[in-house]
Order: structure tokens, then C-alpha cells, then sequence
């Protein structure tokens, strides 16, 4: 079976006989792929031309809708992906990571969209006043750069690589272009085949490479985003691409890293913690058979405990049952091909010579169900390194397999630098139930880390573990895993966006951003705010509002309806010492007059009061001042309907400006309340 | 006289005769500039162990305050550094953005101190919820970079080039070592020279290097961050340096671009942003002799008055005296040196062959007060190029200079498309009444901006102007700018910062964010926190309040003093098609009693309330039910005194968890409190 191309808007064979991938469990022929013949050029103007402006005209809102409708479609299918998945020598668990891991990331990136506006472009960050009376402003817009984001994924998690990256660019509005690593390709390709097949993505967002995308770079531009995953040697030499390099395009480089687990100092033979390590740590070098990028290569140990930690170790990795993963028993499946188990073993005969196996042969391992000689399997090995300082091969040569090493440390600061002399890592955990021992680690090793687990028994059972990356935490790591940094929630999707610092008027900001800037063009309407519905809703539109006196009967009514008797409103005789001139209104009383002022009583579109945000009471409300309240429709945000029951309704956001008699703000905040639409369609 | 090298703590004359610079307005031998004999590899050495573990003891609010003192310092000194800055050909109003808006750079980054808290590193955004039941959560921490950073800095502003990147890496708590472009390193140098003799940076934060750096990156490593600003085609090559790739150095690239003002459609002649156009446009061409990175390159006119616009413009460049600055009524100065006018002059010429010159002549100008063959003297030139989508050469080749081109559109997606042609800038400016053709460009053109500028009537009073890049937004740009950002606020520190997910139990990353995360370990104290001062409060310690049954007369009580009727609380016969089940408690109800329930009245270290954030009502309360609080210290931040009178305090965030007798939360908020410290020195 040849694999298939998608390209400029339909599915290609390449020409030729292409690359012949294996099964790695009974070393069959599974297909052969090839992308010979296709145009690089062609399709990344495709992309640019028909998926980019596709995409670009959704918003936030439609494009995480879209999402989650992919995610719940290949969900459906994933039976299919399973089957396949099988061929790559993973196991059920492996599959799961990278099949609904993959489906996880785009359900996690549809839930995002929350988190922006109802707009095609993100407003970043705060307003920054750039002027005394505040006529010039400044704010920050991030639009979808108008170029194709191009993956170039590595062989170990075929599904995931790519559903983690697409969800990311096709948020922000981007289109990619994916090649996934070649040898487990086959089983993107059914992903992708289901994917297109939906019509759930707008034509031109996806396209698929199985085979080689040499000279694909050459056709960079500066609005692209390329990301790799995979060997560091392989990553900066296309990071140096002239291109790259001479049109300024953004590479994401994630490379595999020497992650290192720590056991506390605490954490002895006996504590849940000791028996927490040996668990992750035996999870963390079998999953996948060690061909995770995350996976944990340095096991560091207090001195003292590591021929408890030995023994432990090597007992539980000798009861990991290695085989075919459809037989029943089976808990670590093959590695991708044999040119794999040829790699990792001479790593590990590299590693050899500084360091002793103490667990684990290359030659001499039991396979259950399947025939040694055809399928890529390995035994786990575990080193022992008993001078670490001076033999340095276990921080610097990753055996992508189930190898890991034994590093004994005697104290907080060498632990903290025997991290670090993995010289930049993905990941690394600390597995210990004391609180500073946990926080000193992480302060001292974090500039080497992309992240940090600490695992302890509170924790345990909820923990993802260490070597699983997640959507809305970042991933990747500086120095040897490649300076990159993806996902992350929010922060991934900025990646695909140039951020632009806009400047002007607080109207015309206001105009831009559609969230109502302060200092920003009010007027008022004929109709109270609070008789219009979310559509009839502008943003600028303010209601001025009666006045109200504050009285002394107000601040003990006050005190006396919420029992706050706080000295300062009912004992004005003590206030030497505070910034208080005399018996002062509470700050709530002011609020819930303004509400007062400024609330339509009558039942109308507005469904409720949903909370407020940063609220301050900036200047003392004495009996006698006369309060006042500027009410002005700040933001909209749409919701979506839960149900064909549900009310169509959305969230509108107000600035609420409390003056007193001589104009200036005593009190400021932005409340939100629950407002129908006019549309309940 | 030579100038001398600032490394490894004392002033190092470099060997040999170096190289000569002149003064740009006579011509005249300034000083010898040679870094021969200085080992780079030392100097980074010297600041990573000495410079770096200085800085990062302190916290962020200590570095901010060292900002403040430093500027406040080279303030006192600004005279001696104007009297240098003349002989870069720079008039006082040059003088005045190198040197004030430096120093004014200092000043906004000792102010951003508030933006992060009282540690030496920093908290990201928002915890992360990683599981159902709570019990295991994400965070992000952001720790200084354990190198240093190298800036290798542009000609054209001196002073201005060296304080607006070491600010951001001295707030991050890096050192560095800045290396001024050779042409005006005297002026650096000298500002360096009053920064050491301050003493007011730990010894090791700030090296350098006048002369070549020529080897510099050979000693990067991948906890380093190289910044570059000057052209294109260097900043590329050392982009590229096998250092900076193998290592995955950080590297900011800020080129020149081919920066545009766009005339809006509506801005005819007469109209005040017609007028504001002209004196932009003359300025933004004149000031530093056109020698800036956001200088406006290219000006988009509305066909239809492209006539008006080059008759106005060549009127007031022809008002504009060029000649020695410490002569009356001279406007412009020189160019850095001859090299530049050369350089300058050719790029000229290459532009005629596909444009004319509307405006100025290379060789016939008048220079007042020196003489014209020994400065560095040069012509504004305007262009008018009627084809710009054919000839693209004003798109592409920039004279780096006074030195403009006038270029028609036909209407806004023209505009759109013109200004995209730069392929990445800097900065772009729209002048415009307009409110929708400026969000409709801005939109359409922000993918290839760093920044743009909305010039009107309403902001052109306090608008900073088209080329100032402004320490609280971000300087950058895709494509030919360089891909980089910097500055920005918090931004651009976070650039000098890993970033690092972290994983673990909410206690576990309440101790070591130092702020309260939501599920946490919370505990009693016999004393009631109100009777505590700043420094005794803890973190997770928490006050569980008495209990309140709410009442209709709750709510009618309420509804009096606040004047709030809404019918939801007053009227309760017409609910139907909202989402209560009977008469509701105002959400603001809730929060008073709250309060009346936390707080303890007696005078004590609690001075008053401050405000509050992200408050949401998250389930009704009807009469009958029974409330409580959690009221739990969050967070701690210290203020520091105005002056000696000032009370010694600080704000208290608590979070505020009100809970009904199921145990569900009915309402929650974060309050802010201010509080006395105990110690009053």
C-alpha cells in the first residue's frame, strides 16, 4: 500500500516506489511513501491563498467550535486509529497518549477560544497610558500572521505530534502544512484522511507530506511558522536554514533532552514517596519503550538510598513484560524500526564505558508472543554512575529507548547541578513531601528547565506524571531541548500571531479593540442600558445617573444591614494614624449604591449580575459628598447556547466610574452581568 | 584621546592606535576606539559568576529601586553628556530623545517593579486546574537566565541604545555587556564612565566594549541572550553564527525597515490631519537626519492629493536649516560621519533610477554655521515614485537618511498592500479622522508591524509621534525588521527569564509562587487575622467565620439602603424565563455581609480597604439559606514609603470564599486590604 499525499486541495501518490515502513512488532511491510513529485511552493501557496484567508475571516469563537467539532468527529473514529497504531510497536496505554492525548489537545484548544474575543485577532494585555491627560494610548493587537505553519514532526507520536501543533496554528488562524517523521506515517495519514473526509476544516487549512520535505524551506516566507520535533542535529541545521535565517521566520525547535528525576532527600525506603519514585520512574522509562522526548534519562539519588533505590528499581523493571502489545500481559511493546534498536544500542555500549548496567541486557531478554529477530525490541537498562562529576556521558548522550542512569547526589546544591548539567531540559521531576526542599530545587534548576513536576503523595494519585506534556502548560525546554516553547494555552496560540503595539486616541482605540478604552468618547442614549438587549448593546454608550448624598443614616444602615462595624465607619473618634479625615462610608456601600444608581429595576434583558472585576476604592466617601455614576457598556462577550433550551445571551462588561461632587472618581470597577439577545434563534 | 573598555571591574585601554572618530559637524579627531587585547571569553565569565549571582539575590522590587537611583543619578549628569552628543551631529532635540528618553527609559523600567512581586523571580499568569478533584495543578515561574547579555548596538542613538536594553536585563536580574557601534562609542563610553563611578549597579552587571567584538559569540552558551540593532545584513549573519544555533541562544534582531505614513482618504487639504501629516512627515524625515529605524521611508497619499501633499511637504522641508546645532535656528544636524553620507548618497542615486527627486539636492544645500566639506552634511531628499506596484525599488532599498518617497494609493486595500510591501517594519502611522479606516488598515496591516501609530486631532497634542519607540510597548517587527521585540513592559523582561511550567499539589505551589493556590492547605490561628500586622501574616492562613441565615428583610433591608429594586430581589411574581427559583439576595448583599462577617471592627494594623478583583456569584442565594466565609491570605505586597512620614505598609489580597450550609461555593472573590507593618523604621 502506498501512502497518499494531501496536496493543493486532493490526495497524491507519490511517484515512484517511495520508503518501505515496517511493522515493528512482526517486522512486516505496512506501506510505502513517497513525495515525489509534489510542489512544495505550490502547496504552501495554496495554503496562503485558500486556507489563510478561510481561516483568517472566522473568529476565536468559530474556530474553537470547530475544533471541538473535529474533536468529538475523530474521537468517534478512533477504533481506526488504534488498529494502526498497534504497528508502531505501541501498546494500548502508548496508543491512548497518542491517540485521545492528541484529541485531548483539541478539545483543551477548543475550550481556549474562551479566552479570547469573539474577534479574528486577540487584544494583549492591559491599555498603557502614554500621556498626562490621557488623550494618547497605547494597547497591544495580535493578528494571525498570514503565512502556513509548517510542522516537521518526529516518529514517536504520529497522532498527538500533529493534533497538539494543528490545534494550536488553526486557532490562532493559521494554516499548516504536516510531514510527519516517515516511519510511523502511516498512521497520520488515516488520521488525516479522516480529518479531510469530515470537511470539518476549511479546504486548504490542512495538507499532508508522507515521505521527504527536503527543500520545503526553501520556500519560507516571513509570515510562516516552521516547528520541528525530533534530534537536535537535525533541528539546528534547518533552524540555519538561509531562509530561515534571512526572511526572519519563527522556528519552534523541541528537542529531545536528558530529563532527570530527583528523589527528596526525604523521601526514604518506606515513605509513600520512596514507593511513588520507583512507580514513575520504571512508567516513565517503559512507556512508549523509552521514545518520548520527555522521557527521564537521569535518575538522581541521595547517596545513601541508591542501592535502595537499585534494588527497588531493578525489581519492578523485571517484572515489565516486553512483547507483542495485543497479548494479554504485555506491558512494553517495540521500538519504531530496527534501525532504532541499533541506535539506542550503541548508545548504550557508549554509555558503557564510563558507567555499569546494573539492570537490563541488550542480548539476552525474553519476548512474549512474537519473534525477537523480526519485531525492534530492547530490554530496559539501567546504569549506575557512581562519579558524576567526572564521568559526564549521562548527561550528554540520549539512548532514545528504555535507558536511563542511576546518579547518586549528596546534597541539595549538587542535585540542583547535576540537573542542570543536562544543559537544558524538557522536563525534570522532584519526588518528595518537603515543601522547601521541593522549592529550593525548583528555584535553583527552573532557568534549566521548560517544566518541573513535584510529585508527592497529595498529588499522586491526580498527577498526569512527568513525562506527559499538557495543552495549557508550556513545552519545551532552553539549550539542548531547543530553546522552543510551544503550547501553553494562550501562549502557544500567540506563536501564529504577530503582536503589534497600536497608539492613539481612546476612541479610536477603543474603535479597534472594541473594548471600551478609559478616556474614550461616552454618550448617552435616550433608553436605559439595562432595557436593551446584548445586540442593541454598544460599546461607549454610557448612562449618567442620578446623584445621591451620602448621610451618616446611610453608613449605619450599612453597618447595621451587613454587620461591618469596622471602626473606621463607626468609631470615628479613634482614626489618628489612618488617612481618614473623619467617619468614612464603607467601600461596599458605595459600590451597592452605585448599583442602586445605575440598576433598571424593571425585568428586562438583563438576566442577572455575574460578578465584578478589579474594583478600587481610590478616595474616601465622607457623609455630606455627593455621589454620582458613570455607567458605560465596556465589552461584549457572546455565549454560546448550552442546549436548544438555553436563553441566547451573552456576558457584557461595565465600567462603572463613581464621582463625587467635584468630578473627580472615588470609586472605580468593571461589573459584568448576564444580558439576553434579541435573537433567541 | 582613547577610549577605554570597562571589564572585569576596571577601565582597560585597548592595545594599539585603534580606530579614529570624528566629529560630524567639523570633522575634527574625538577620540582612538580599540577593544584589542580584551578576552570576551573572560568577561562573560566574569559577569555570569560575579555580576549575575549579585543580581539575582536581589528581588525585583530591589532591582526596580536601583533603576530609579541610577536614573535619577545620570539626570544629575545629563549636562556633560549633551555637551558629547553634539559632536555625533545630533541638534538638542536629538540629544534630548538619545539622552532624556534614555534616562526616561530607566525611569519606566524601575516603575514596572509593580508589576512583579517582591521576589527575585516571577509568577505567570494563571494557576492551571490539572485534575477533577483539585489535588494536583499547574503554574508558571519565570527565573532570570543564568548568563549575561550582549548588546550589540546601532550608531544612531548612543545613550539612548545601551539604557533601553540594559534597563529590561537589569530588571530581569541579568548582567551585561554592551557593545555601542564604534562611530559614537565616545558618548557611551562616557555614560558608562558616570554609571560605574555611581556604584549603584553590583559590580559585574555592566561591561564594555568599545572597538570590534569580532569573536564575542564564539563564547555564548545557551543561558545567554545576544540582542543586535543596527542593518539587516550583520544582524543576519551573527543570527546565524554556529554559537548561537548550536546552543539555541536567544537572539533579538532589530533591523531598519522601510517604515510608511499613510495620509487617511478623509485628510484633505484644510482638515487638521492634513496639517498634522505635514509637520509628522517633515519631522519624522528630519529629526536625527532621517538616522533612525522608525524613520518614515515611504508616505502613502490618497492619489487624488499626491499634488497637495508634495507641494506642503516641499514647502516645509524647505523651512528646515541645516548646519551646526549650537547654531540659532539650525534644525537639522549631521549624519554620523562621511561613510554615512557616502553611503547615503549611493543608495540615493540607486533610488533615482526608478523614481525623481521632487524635493532636495545632494549637492546644492546651504549648511549654516560650519563648514560643508568637513561635516558630515546632507540634503533631505523627497521621491515620488507614480508606480509603486511596478517599481518596487522605495519598498526594498532604504537610504539611511533624510530620505522619503511619495507614493499614491488608490483606496484602502491599496493602502493595505503598500504599506504590506515593506515585508516587515518597525512602525507605520495612519493619519486619519477616520475612525473605521483606521481599524480597517490597522487590521488589514498589522501582521507586518511592530507598531502603528493613529494620528488625529484628539491625541496629536500628547502623541509621542511615529518613531518613538516607548519603553511600555513593545519595538520590533517581522520580516525585514528582524522578527525580534523587546521592550513592551513585563514582556521584554520575560525575554531575559526561562519560562517553566510548573506541576504539583496546590500546597506545594502555594509555597513556592508564594501566593495562596485555590485548593491549598488552609489553617487556623487563634488570632484573628485583622490583628495582624504585614509581616506576621501567612500565606494559606485562614479565618472561617461565623455563620449568617439570610432573611427577607435581609434583602428588603438591602435593597432600601443601596436603593437597589431590581426585580429579581423586590419582585418575585415574574421570574418566569430566568434562572431563580424565588425572591434572590443582592450578589452585593452577599459580599457586604461577607465583609460584615470577616471583618473585626477594633482599630488595628488594618488601615482600610483597598479594592478587589475577579469577584463572581456563582450560585443564587434565596431567603433561609446560610452563609459562611473562608477568608484566607493570599498574597503579600509590599509597599514601599513615600517619604519618612509615610506609614510603613502593604496590600493584602485574601481570598474570600463564601460557601452555603451544602459546603458549595455561592459567591467568591480576591479582596485587598491595606496593611501596617509591624516595622515602622
Amino acid at each position: 500500500m502506498q501512502l497518499e499525499n494531501y496536496a493543493l486541495g486532493r490526495w497524491i501518490k507519490g511517484e515512484g516506489e517511495g520508503q518501505a515502513l515496517y511493522n515493528s512488532i512482526n517486522g512486516e511491510l505496512v506501506a510505502t511513501a513517497t513525495s515525489k513529485g509534489l510542489d512544495f511552493g505550490e502547496m504552501m501557496d495554496y495554503a496562503r491563498k485558500i486556507g489563510g484567508p478561510a481561516l483568517r475571516k472566522l473568529t476565536f469563537q468559530e474556530r474553537g467550535l470547530m475544533l471541538k467539532k473535529l474533536a468529538f468527529h475523530l474521537m468517534e473514529k478512533k477504533d481506526i486509529f488504534y488498529k494502526v497504531s498497534w504497528a508502531t510497536g505501541a501498546t494500548k496505554a502508548d496508543s491512548w497518549v497518542d491517540i485521545e492525548g492528541g484529541i485531548g489537545n483539541l478539545f483543551s484548544n477548543a475550550s481556549l477560544r474562551r479566552q479570547f474575543p469573539d474577534l479574528p485577532y486577540y487584544i494583549d494585555g492591559d491599555a498603557v497610558k502614554l500621556s498626562k491627560e490621557g488623550t494618547f494610548i497605547g494597547h497591544h493587537i495580535c493578528t494571525p500572521k498570514r503565512g502556513v505553519a509548517i510542522h516537521i514532526n518526529a516518529f514517536n507520536f504520529p497522532v498527538w505530534g500533529m493534533l497538539e501543533k494543528i490545534a494550536v496554528n488553526l486557532l490562532a488562524g493559521v494554516p499548516a502544512i504536516v510531514k510527519p517523521a516517515t516511519a510511523t506515517s502511516f498512521l497520520t495519514e488515516v488520521v488525516v484522511k479522516e480529518i479531510i473526509a469530515s470537511q470539518i476544516l476549511p479546504e486548504g487549512s490542512l495538507q499532508l507530506i508522507c515521505g521527504s520535505a527536503n527543500g520545503i524551506l526553501d520556500h519560507v516566507t516571513m509570515e510562516d511558522v516552521v516547528t520541528f520535533t525530533g534530534s537536535a542535529s537535525t533541528g539546528k541545521m534547518l533552524k540555519s536554514h538561509p531562509k530561515i535565517i534571512e526572511e526572519s521566520v519563527p522556528f519552534n525547535l523541541e528537542a529531545d533532552s536528558l530529563n532527570a528525576m530527583v528523589l527528596g532527600e526525604d523521601a526514604k525506603p518506606g515513605t509513600a514517596e520512596f514507593d511513588l519514585f520507583i512507580k514513575e520512574a520504571t512508567r516513565e522509562m517503559t512507556t512508549k519503550a523509552g521514545q518520548k522526548c520527555t522521557a527521564v534519562r537521569r535518575l538522581l539519588i541521595p547517596a545513601n538510598l541508591v542501592e535502595d533505590v537499585q534494588i527497588a528499581l531493578g525489581q519492578r523493571l523485571s517484572t515489565v513484560v516486553i512483547g507483542d502489545p495485543n497479548v494479554e500481559g504485555v506491558r512494553m511493546g517495540a521500538l519504531a524500526n530496527k534501525d532504532q534498536v541499533k541506535e539506542v544500542s550503541e548508545k548504550v555500549q557508549e554509555l558503557s564505558k564510563t558507567q555499569e548496567i546494573v539492570f537490563g541486557n541488550l542480548n539476552d531478554f525474553e519476548v512474549k508472543g512474537a519473534d525477537k529477530n523480526k519485531g525492534a525490541f530492547i530490554s530496559p537498562i539501567l546504569f549506575l554512575n557512581s562519579d558524576p562529576f567526572k564521568y559526564t556521558d549521562c548527561h550528554n548522550i540520549e539512548a532514545f529507548g528504555p535507558v536511563s542512569t542511576l546518579i547518586p547526589y549528596n546534597n541539595l546544591e549538587e542535585a540542583i547541578e547535576l540537573a542542570r548539567m543536562g544543559k537544558g531540559s524538557l522536563c525534570c521531576s522532584v519526588v518528595t513531601a518537603d515543601d522547601d526542599f521541593a522549592r529550593d530545587f525548583v528555584i535553583g534548576a527552573a532557568s534549566m528547565h521548560g517544566r518541573i513536576l513535584i510529585l508527592n503523595s497529595d498529588c499522586a494519585k491526580e498527577s498526569t506524571g512527568h513525562g506527559s506534556p499538557l495543552p495549557m502548560l508550556i513545552h519545551g525546554g532552553p539549550g539542548r531541548a531547543g530553546g522552543g516553547e510551544e503550547m501553553g494555552g494562550k501562549r502557544g496560540v500567540l506563536h501564529y500571531m504577530q503582536r503589534t503595539a497600536i497608539q492613539g486616541s481612546p476612541t479610536t482605540l477603543t474603535h479597534i479593540t472594541q473594548q471600551y478604552q478609559y478616556g474614550g468618547k461616552q454618550w448617552e442614549d435616550n433608553i436605559h442600558p439595562f432595557r436593551k438587549h446584548f445586540e442593541e448593546l454598544k460599546i461607549g454608550e454610557t448612562y449618567i445617573t442620578a446623584k445621591h448624598t451620602v448621610t451618616e443614616s446611610d453608613i449605619t444602615n450599612f453597618a447595621n444591614v451587613s454587620g461591618d462595624n469596622f471602626y473606621a465607619h463607626m468609631d470615628a473618634t479613634s482614626l489618628e494614624g489612618t488617612i481618614f479625615e473623619g467617619r468614612v462610608a464603607h467601600g461596599y456601600f458605595i459600590l451597592s449604591k452605585a448599583a442602586g444608581l445605575f440598576v433598571d429595576p424593571r425585568k428586562g434583558p438583563v438576566l442577572l449580575n455575574y460578578g465584578l472585576d478589579e474594583c478600587r476604592f481610590v478616595k474616601p466617601v465622607y457623609p455630606g459628598m455627593t455621589i454620582g455614576v458613570k455607567f458605560t457598556c465596556k465589552e461584549k462577550i457572546s455565549q454560546e447556547k448550552r442546549d436548544e433550551e438555553d436563553i441566547a445571551k451573552g456576558i457584557v462588561r461595565w465600567l462603572v466610574d463613581v464621582y463625587d461632587e467635584t468630578g473627580e472618581t472615588v470609586a472605580i470597577a468593571t461589573i459584568l452581568t448576564m444580558v439576553k439577545k434579541l435573537n433567541q434563534e
